[in-house]
């Protein structure tokens, strides 16, 4: 039996908005300590990993490990159906071949249940070795989000330059050339807005940014975005979930400087 | 001669959006009782009824009856043109062959007039039997509006079930079911929140989800919807219109119970 | 070495709004006077003519004078990356085959350097004689926009017919005809709202709707527009923009009166 209660089906949406685009199938593995997912996408280049601790719910209730197949769309689109300050209580039974979602509003007077038919899938989990990377960034997700889409009007690829007082984001391509520096802010009085590093060794790496256009869709989840860097080795884009936990991306850097 | 004039286009602009989707010609009735509208939709499933009355108008003048043959496509393209403040007036003589929309800004500093050419239209009155409905529901118009597209995601017939405490719509496709569950409103500080059922039978029929779909784009005109049901008669969707009548739609129960 | 400053990317966004669905390419000339854009539709029937002045600039710097070749939708693209309230600067070197945009943040924090390839256009500037026009009218610029988006609703032209007190718009079609009559406004509290007209001799000309409805597009960067006319002879479409100079279009009225 699973049965975990989320105040605001808000999280939700969110979640599975910064997954779908990604994958289109996905095993959501559900424990005593919370709901996990990982999966790569399609073309197997970029890996999500999400984490929602147990102890972020409202209640959790989860009495043996479980692995339930779901297809991403469908479950946004049960996630439309919910109000966005109605709770959502997500409940599986033992060997159930359905997964429900309980919406519920504020005064009780509406109540739905959505069952979600589960699916099959081949579970393969990957280990993630552990790095200590050379860059670190704190910056604020929409201005990545921001940065990307506009770099995307002028390349397919973004070169992420770090140095101690700053981070530059630069593209290229057939109209001409675009570069953004992002200066490291003193003392924010909006700590939303800070930027700040944390640097062992200048970092400059090249990254696909149509795969970046789809990390930034996790936005909406989190005030900051931490990235994570070191040269030849794939770079980190961590969204925090507040009291939850994360999504995570991963995302190799790309051999060669082409921007073709 | 007729010439009926009303305060705020935006009455005429929600009329007519409430018809478009259903029937793409038709005759508006006009009489010193005041106008009205029938049509099937092309397929002959459904009917859409409307009345506005004479005493809801600011001015109201129709000697004789006449029938006007509205395109009704080409009537919303004239009504995008009125400010949704404007006044708007009908206009058409005893032998007319157009009907004129006159639209005045409060100001009268704005003073347009469009001339619709009218339709020679075959009419064919529907005599709509009185029934006493087994159950009435009033509920919120945008909530049923809500209801229809959520559970149009899962399927494409919803199953209405009408109990005295509550009232349930419920549909089922390839992903899976949804079920949402509307309770009776105590006493809701706010009328238009409501939810009341007076019911003499229990009640549980299947219906078209495209065809409310398309019924609830009245939902604009209404706070409140009122839906009158009985096994195997058609259903009656109702949008009241403050001060000058309502918008009523007929669409009979599915026979068979299947999603497909 | 030319460079010009602008607190706001916004009347920059707005300009190259204005022109780019007109023009595919333009030169600006760079002057000490300021920045000067000439140039008709692919079609060769409107002219559109653009003049910043130098001293609307928070700085501004031409040591000699300068053509840049443009590709209209490459410069939207990387205006589209500035922020609203960055301010931006224009650079280019004497012989230059790029011209650089500069975005910087109110706070300094977020600094953008694109640069867009130059093209090597025909320059062909046309003179345009001097006129005195029987009619001009003055009126909120959002209001032309409004009048010729509805009346492209109806027919493919626009009768504009200049009385003393009063202007109207007309146009015929299949389903009917519009006629909008604005009347000349006494004293407005509001000068924005304002429609004033000024005639010599009273003016009724046809024009196409089409270029209408692309001119108007230029309607953000003004509050009023002025409309100058004369029969036979191309009407002036002017949107003042505000301590820097204006936005004009120039088209010819069409010979016959056919709405086709």
């Amino acid at each position: 039996m699973f049965e975990a209660r989320l105040h605001q089906a808000d999280v939700w949406k969110k979640v599975i908005d910064a997954v779908k685009e990604l994958v289109q199938e996905a095993t959501i593995d559900c424990s005593d300590t919370g709901i996990s997912l990982q999966a790569m996408d399609s073309a197997h280049v970029s890996l999500v990993s999400l984490l929602l601790r147990s102890d972020g719910f409202e209640t959790f209730r989860c009495d043996r490990n479980m692995s339930l197949g779901l297809n991403i769309a469908s479950t946004a689109k049960i996630l439309k159906c919910a109000g966005s300050t109605d709770s959502v209580t997500l409940k599986a039974g033992d060997k159930a071949d359905t997964i429900t979602f309980l919406f519920e509003s504020r005064n009780q007077e509406k109540v739905s249940e959505f069952e979600l038919k589960l699916m099959d899938l081949d579970v393969d989990h990957l280990g993630i070795p552990e790095t200590d990377y050379k860059c670190v960034i704190k910056m604020p997700a929409s201005e990545l989000q921001r940065i990307c889409r506009d770099l995307g009007q002028i390349g397919d690829s973004v070169v992420i330059s770090v140095a101690k007082d700053g981070v530059r984001f630069s593209s290229t391509g057939d109209l001409g050339s675009g570069n953004i520096k992002l200066s490291q802010t003193a003392n924010a009085d909006k700590p939303e807005e800070a930027v700040s590093i944390e640097m062992i060794e200048a970092v400059s790496m090249t990254y696909s940014l149509h795969y970046f256009n789809i990390f930034t869709k996790a936005a909406p989840l989190a005030s900051q975005v931490i990235l994570s860097l070191t040269a030849d080795v794939p770079a980190v884009v961590e969204f925090p979930i507040e009291d939850l936990g994360y999504i995570r991306y991963y995302l190799a850097p790309k051999i060669e400087d082409d921007d073709s």
